[in-house]
């Protein structure tokens, strides 16, 4: 890791961070293709589409600091994006599977919540304005979805997985 | 998993959640011991103590509802603890030790404002009342506990991380 100063620091997060939202990449198909609902199968190829461009921020976030990101691998992503495959390779498809995976996704938004605030906070007490900013752009995205997911979860989802009992 | 309604949906994220809460038991005493600063220490403590009584409200979720927990591991929470333990073993306390920390516990805490969100939501459509205002006891203890922590990294700790460099 070596880590000794808070730029270090905040390299390793983005480092982790990156690799998170590479790990979503691919699952995020997988939960589309998984999901019953039209509307939930959308909102995972839209947050796939978002994800592609939050990886892209992150491009611009290490050409606007100069830092250079390290090559690790996100094990809290990876438990995840286990628990999402393991609800989809074990439960039928259907609404109780699509409650499952809005809580999945929920999940993995929180996740990328706390980082992102970290981020934000980091960039900021360094110095790195533009930087700030577009990780403050990406986390916003991040609050919205997971809104988003509860909307869907209490309107539609949890109401058709109780009926399926 | 065997789940094919949303009741055995909520056993599952119910025993999730358990294996969580037990994980996290078991890592706040060495977080605690890791910090430098005793306001972050006595954070970690603090949210030991919690953490027992929300594994308490847990057996009283389990008692109200007469549903019986599965043995599972929670993969996420062992990869949460995992960066935290990383964290600890390689980066020299002090100040930046504390911010990476409090990083780590963010990631844990949104974790269980996730989870128990989504076993609010599913408590209340199953109409397991007394066991939704339970999990919202718990759910609102959470997200003190994020704000504490996002108190403390603005106002102390990323500061003196960054004085550190």
């Amino acid at each position: 890791m070596s880590v000794k100063t808070l730029q270090d620091l905040f390299i390793h997060a983005l480092s982790d961070v990156a690799s998170a939202e590479k790990q979503l990449t691919r699952a995020l198909p997988k939960m589309a293709r998984a999901a019953t609902d039209p509307q939930l199968a959308d909102a995972f190829r839209t947050h796939l589409e978002e994800t592609q461009g939050q990886i892209e921020r992150l491009d611009q976030v290490v050409e606007a600091t100069g830092l250079r990101l390290k090559r690790i691998k996100c094990a809290a992503m990876e438990g995840l994006v286990e628990e999402a495959q393991d609800e989809i390779g074990e439960i039928e498809k259907g609404p109780v599977l699509d409650a499952a995976l809005i809580g999945a996704a929920q999940k993995v938004e929180h996740y990328e919540i706390a980082s992102y605030g970290t981020l934000v906070a980091f960039a900021t007490k360094l110095g790195y304005t533009d930087a700030a900013k577009l990780l403050k752009a990406t986390l916003e995205e991040e609050k919205a979805t997971d809104q988003k997911l509860t909307l869907l979860a209490e309107q539609q989802e949890n109401e058709k997985a109780a009926a399926a009992a």
